[in-house]
């Protein structure tokens, strides 16, 4: 019987990153990464290897950086965990284990209409074997059905309208895309770049039947439209994988996730769980979180893995922080949106600012940028931001997030020390963030008086 | 008389983002800026005039911004203040105030070498026809002597070399460029780009004398190299521009600044300072600090203008935040660098870490971005960051500027909650900030055990 002193089950983005941590905070013990993939997709590039990298085999997270830190992978799929023993049962064998952390991430949403099984309806997998086949079945495809018009919708509908020859649909059931990422002045305008890319953008469309001989044909909208469709493509959201952890009675939670505290650790003293498999509480509030992101894996697993022998750091709850591009245009967001905020039950003060990322504006690479912070109304903290712009717009988000996350209110962001350069950013005298802020200050004042 | 509620005197950074947080702290008042020039510089963008922009014109900071906000602009020169009886007397008359803020900015550092004045030696000021002067005479220039290599010499050099037949020597007294602002590997970097593309920087260069008949025809260092120059420009350093200030007999601080309080108050109940003319204190213990930079200009006067009737912020210090880009490649510093932790008196962690600034590697526009984290090494605290990368690393040092200022520790920048995108940023894997904190963590443990 082998022996590891750290087990990992599942080596995507939380696995990988929870045995790095583990091997950095108790550099004495062992760590194995269990996965049943011999090569492991990055999982936010997965739209990116259908246009832009062309490959699978492009997306590949290297095992480079496990081994570097002294990961041992095992290559082997885990069909039992033995909570009282100690042991995991796989395909070669049994392992046993002093600490287990559960990264099992999650499975595909299904959608609960007729024809979602038939030949040509893919789900997304991060499986490379599908990916190839989904890739395959496109180059002969004339007709692109993509369901949900989220950030993996758009991604897969923007490559993929990259390829030679194809019409690109995508259906949304909300009234806009992103809606639960951005308010809705955000989600127009990237819904009006994608469409002007040639993409059919159909929103309020509800799926009734994904119809064909055996093979998909069209997709019936509830409305009785009917689109032609050789290939469909389901972005329609993930659910928890718990299957291991629910047969070896480990507690699951609200949403049906694995039940973590605040230190990631489940119902048993010695198993944590991170990433898409475990529950979520939100930042604001502390509700349980349906956001499902590679980067708030990450952080579950820098904490699971910290804490796997003694407790070094606690969960803050979810933020929520990502962003998209398309075609040059770059949309980010972290926290609440207003809409969200509102619909929490806050009183909130939402300011906007657009004005170029350069200063002056016609230096080299010059876009106008647009912020949006959303604050507390009473206390002046700030709830959530967004921001569309080039690609720098990914790294603002993240000075937003570092906001949010320190609580700080509208008068800290006004009095916010950053840097700027002609080239690289926009004016010191109206740098978004600390103008946003300003003009937020402003108007709680009017407000009160 | 004219009268006005608030005056400022000045209508560069400074001045300007002190009328504007006047107007919209009290929309009541009446705020008057009154500047000497038609037309203000964007002071971080006159390097660009000369190449990427063409023309000084191109470099103007828009009256539009204060007239939106009902600022009114008055040009004339400032010839005496007159504290007791509230008033200012311009080459237009005499104008009374209820508060005053001094945005004087500052005028170029003088080189103490003989031949300083001779004509083709050219001080940078803001004016612009003196910078038009200083274009005309490029165009017929062969042989460009750029004297100091932090930020600003670089940037001219870099410029000027993109005209056409122009010999660019940029000369450096210290061991290398920009080395207040970087520590030595980040400076070697930039160095090595910046004589690549054929700027010969020559380092360890004490200037001894600018030779020539009348007219500059050579600058001679102090081992006798004489190096031949039809224009020499000066970057080096500026000095508090307090004149005015000094003759209405407002105290002066320890570095021949303004004195101000952390309200940005001079000796006077009713007059503030802020930007180049101001004392400023360091972020890190307090003690004067002598940077001078448009963003930490802005910072002051968001303060000075909130707390014109009340006292409605406070300074922290200086933290110190600014970048720079040649060629595509951007470098950004917030803190205190290693070299000036440990001149500080602090025991302190350095980590550097490089990876893709994008996941995968083989997205388009990806390029190695590398971090450099410095904290305090008993209370884990953040010190300060450098970042070489490309256009982001300018938005980068914000994220990790807020860290500073939160005075985070490497555990909470260990559990920070960053956004990433294939297309944007590094993988959430090996995020940069978050990598470097881990690793000093871990580093800071060793240590301790």
């Amino acid at each position: 019987m082998r022996k590891a002193d750290v087990i990992i089950i599942g080596g995507s983005a939380a696995g990988a990153t929870a045995a790095i941590t583990a091997r950095r905070h108790y550099p004495e013990k062992e760590v194995f990464v269990v996965r049943q993939e011999k090569q492991v997709s990055i999982p936010c590039g997965i739209p990116y290897i259908f246009g832009t990298l062309g490959s699978a085999s492009k997306n590949i997270i290297p095992d480079a950086m496990l081994e570097k830190e002294g990961v041992k992978i095992a290559v082997e799929t885990v069909k039992a965990l033995d909570v009282l023993r100690q042991t995991i049962n796989t395909t070669e064998g049994v392992i046993t284990y002093e600490r287990l952390i559960l990264a099992t991430g999650s499975l595909p949403g299904r959608l609960p209409v007729p024809g979602f099984d038939k030949d040509g309806a893919f789900p997304i997998l991060k499986d490379i074997a599908h990916l190839e086949a989904l890739q395959k079945r496109l180059q002969s495809a004339s007709n692109v059905v993509v369901i949900g018009c989220g950030f993996i919708g758009i991604e897969f509908a923007d490559e993929i309208r990259k390829l030679a020859d194809k019409k690109v649909t995508v259906l949304e059931i909300a009234p806009y895309c992103l809606s639960l990422a951005y308010d809705e002045e955000f989600c127009v305008e990237m819904q009006t770049l994608v469409r002007s890319r040639g993409i059919d953008i159909r929103t309020h469309a509800k799926v009734a039947e994904i119809q064909g001989n055996g093979r998909v044909e069209s997709v019936r909208l509830s409305d009785g439209t009917a689109i032609s469709a050789d290939v469909v493509i389901f972005g329609v959201g993930a659910i928890p994988n718990v299957e291991i952890a629910k047969a070896a009675g480990i507690k699951l939670g609200p949403t049906g996730a694995i039940a973590v505290d605040r230190a990631m650790k489940t119902s048993n003293e010695n198993i944590f769980a991170c990433g898409d498999c475990a529950e979520k509480i939100s930042f604001f509030g502390g509700r349980p979180s349906p956001l499902r992101l590679a980067s708030i894996a990450t952080l579950e697993a820098r904490i699971a893995g910290a804490n796997l022998y003694s407790i070094r750091r606690e969960h803050d709850g979810t933020v929520g922080v990502w962003s998209t591009a398309v075609g040059g245009l770059a949309m980010a967001t972290a926290g609440l949106t207003e809409t969200a905020a509102k619909q929490n039950g806050y009183d909130c003060v939402a300011v906007v600012v657009e004005g170029p990322n350069r200063h002056p504006g016609g230096m080299p690479g010059g876009a106008p940028t647009k912020l949006k912070l959303v604050f507390e109304k009473n206390t002046g903290v700030l709830l959530g931001g967004q921001v569309r712009g080039n690609e720098s717009a990914g790294e603002i988000i993240n000075t937003v997030s570092a906001c949010i996350q320190k609580r700080m209110l509208a008068e800290d962001i006004a009095t916010f020390q950053m840097g700027t350069h002609p080239a690289l950013t926009a004016s010191p005298i109206a740098y978004p963030l600390v103008n946003a802020a300003e003009i937020a200050i402003s108007q709680m004042r009017k407000t009160r008086a």
